[in-house]
Order: structure tokens, then C-alpha cells, then sequence
């Protein structure tokens, strides 16, 4: 079990103005991790940690992510060179969420499909447009 | 099902790059939805919706999620005032994930903790500093 990497959710008090990371993961093990630039704010990609994932993201500065697909960790980058090195690291109030500030390597880009940000579609009149 | 307000995901070029809204939602009926300020860019929260929330987030021009905790729709601010316009709303390259640019209504704010957003505090040392 990674998820012992880290103290387990306390109650609710504690998990919102504690100072003690206490990640809550869901059934499978996972949290949402949404990574923005650190330069721009823009936000690039909406993943997935394990403990281990997120553990490793804290002790090298590195974005680690667990793929649901391929149900390994990932390591941003290893294959595409985009390489997101973190800047800051937040949680949200219950700590169901993270939030990576990084800084992408590489050709810059963070989405496979090529463009900077996977959220290149706009909802409009209920299709979608591409407006990276 | 809820589920059918909108087409079934298909194959994976189509999820990509068609003009289809065509959302993947998760083996609960849930799809992620980050929600950024339109103006400032600051990513204020992660929350989820059920295909009825989306509908009406698209419909309304207000946010709607569902809430996992109650089992329930969430009109977001029904509540506490903190409505959210929705000024743009995207999606990620395989469509499991939705990206909602917002101005928060009534004290500007959008968490229920007191502070303007959700990720209020950043990991330092392996513990937490609130840093909103």
C-alpha cells in the first residue's frame, strides 16, 4: 500500500487549516492533479498520482502522474521530453486535489495530441472548436 | 442514465479532434471539472459533474456540479451566494476532463472554507503553509 507514504485523512478540521499532508485518495488509490504554467497560469492537463506518484513529485521537482490506461506511473516527459519541472505544489481544502505550478520542457507543449494545453476545444452551441 | 444527454465517446481520433461533445465519464457517471477565474486565471476548484450537471452548466450559463459527499446536484452558490457565470467552457483531448472559466458571484469567492479559492495552501517541507 503506497497510500502509507503519507498520514491518513484526519477529520475535517484538520484536513482543511491543518499544516499536515494527509492527501485523501480515492478508491483506486488516485488524486486529481491539475498542472498550470507557472509563467502563464495557464492550465495544461488534468492527471491522475498514486502516493508514490506524488511522493516522487515532492523529492525530485519533477511532475510524476500514475497512467489509468496503462496503469503504471508515469513519469512526465520520459518518452516526449516534456519534462515538467514543478515549481509549487498546492492542495485544495479537503485535499482530494493538487495542483502542480510547472514549467514544461521540451518542445514546451504538455498535451500528446500536440498542442500546448489538452484543453483545446471550446464548447460552442453544443460542438466543439479548436482554439488552443 | 443521465449518461445519454450526450453521444457515447468514440474511437480515439474522434475524441481528439471532432467537432462532437462527446464527454467520457467515469464508472460512477462523473466527470472532472476544474474551474478557473475568467479574469485572474487562478484555478479556484476541482469538482465533478454527472452528465445532468454539464447539461446545465451548458444550458444555464451557471455552473452546476454533483456532489459526491451528498449524492446530489449542486447548483454551485445556491447556498452560499458564490454563483458561478460561466463564461467559457472546454474540454480535454480525450474528454475526460472539463474546464470551466468562471466569475464567481456574491463575495467573489468560491470555497467553502472562507478563502477565494479552494488551493490555499502550498506543500513546503513536506508540510502545509496557507499561502491563498
Amino acid at each position: 500500500m503506497t497510500q502509507s507514504l503519507f498520514p491518513a485523512p484526519g477529520a475535517a478540521h484538520d484536513q482543511e487549516r491543518g499544516a499536515v499532508l494527509s492527501p485523501k485518495f480515492d478508491a483506486d488509490g488516485l488524486i486529481a492533479a491539475i498542472a498550470v504554467h507557472a509563467d502563464t497560469a495557464e492550465v495544461l492537463m488534468l492527471a491522475w498520482m498514486n502516493a508514490e506518484a506524488l511522493q516522487l513529485t515532492l523529492a525530485t521537482g519533477e511532475a510524476h502522474y500514475f497512467s489509468r490506461s496503462r496503469q503504471a506511473l508515469w513519469r512526465k516527459g520520459e518518452t516526449s521530453g516534456q519534462l515538467q519541472t514543478v515549481v509549487e505544489v498546492r492542495v485544495d481544502c479537503d485535499q482530494d486535489a493538487v495542483l502542480l505550478k510547472v514549467r514544461p520542457q521540451g518542445d514546451g507543449g504538455a498535451c500528446h495530441v500536440g498542442f500546448r494545453s489538452c484543453f483545446y476545444r471550446v464548447v460552442e452551441a453544443g460542438g466543439l472548436v479548436e482554439r488552443p
